[in-house]
């Protein structure tokens, strides 16, 4: 969003390099390089040069653009946590929330899902980067939550508020995840999904 | 328990030291090291030799006894989250579980509860003595709760399945903490108990 070419500031020549265009594809080379390094090595295991090396930029260019390394894994991940994941638009919440669950199962349970994961709950809230990712993580998560249910709610639907469906679908997606209690099927989700809709105070 | 001078093997003299005794010194006191240590440090930051200064005991004794610093902060880390959580007993299903709820609050939202957590997120499940002290966690859990649940169910209550708990108390708990949507109030504690219950199917 941030990378939009059409918001690039004042003209260049159009012999030099499209605007944005060069600045997203760094940001997509360091992001896709941050990701394979967590799948292969985990967390806390490589430096800023062995990011840049394997996206094929300069040291500087990670620097200048994120600050510190922390920073930069904060973003790749509370971007592959929320970028990830578009909010469904069923016309029914139940049908919602239950694409919702398996979309976010999904997301913590590929390849390198429980190690983005691990990465989420060692970083966030770790430091003053990890404080603002973590709050960027819950407002972004939140916000598009907040907007399904308030769709449903237009529709006259008694929907549940975002901190019920982090207790009641994403908290026990992540613990079972962590915990190693898996797989999580697709009666185990739509059943999360039921519980949260059935304990709605009437 | 492994610790009980009673079991210890053989007799020894009266002169040398009181079977058992020294054995549980040592581990009280390196658990407390690493307690520590993952409280002002957290969890990746010191080697076997700091844990051994500081707990006033060698290097080789630690090895001896745990094999690796990876085995010993597991052994910590599961032994604080569930030695320290005795299972209540009150009666009632609603207050055993209103007790539970409130301890495994305060067991990750004191001092170094974080860091504990988040030592047990990180480390459980990656590499073998993290596979097996995440088994032992889950075992031991799930074996004190078994066991709280089956007496509500032998006084002809309708008690949820240990998996129940995990997702509709544990996990909520858990993931607040991780996710700094605190703090945890007696109130919300209880809501989640009483949703656990009022989902229980008819």
């Amino acid at each position: 969003m941030h990378e939009n070419p059409s918001s690039a500031t004042s003209p260049t020549p159009p012999t030099a390099r499209r605007p944005g265009g060069r600045s997203a594809r760094v940001r997509s080379a360091v992001h896709q390089a941050v990701t394979d390094l967590i799948a292969e090595r985990g967390y806390g295991t490589f430096a800023v040069g062995e990011v840049a090396a394997r996206a094929g930029v300069a040291d500087s260019s990670i620097y200048r653009r994120w600050g510190t390394l922390e920073a930069l894994l904060m973003d790749v991940v509370v971007s592959r946590l929320t970028e990830g994941s578009p909010m469904p638009d069923t016309g029914s919440l139940a049908d919602d929330l239950r694409s919702f669950a398996a979309k976010a199962a999904e997301d913590v349970t590929g390849p390198d899902g429980l190690a983005l994961l691990r990465t989420v709950v060692t970083a966030l809230g770790t430091g003053p980067d990890g404080e603002s990712a973590r709050d960027r993580f819950l407002s972004v998560r939140s916000e598009q939550l907040q907007g399904m249910l308030e769709r449903a709610r237009t529709r006259g639907e008694d929907a549940p508020d975002v901190l019920e469906v982090l207790d009641g679908i994403l908290a026990p997606i992540y613990v079972r995840v962590l915990f190693g209690v898996v797989p999580l099927t697709p009666d185990y989700l739509d059943g999360l999904v039921d519980r949260v809709l059935a304990s709605r105070p009437e």
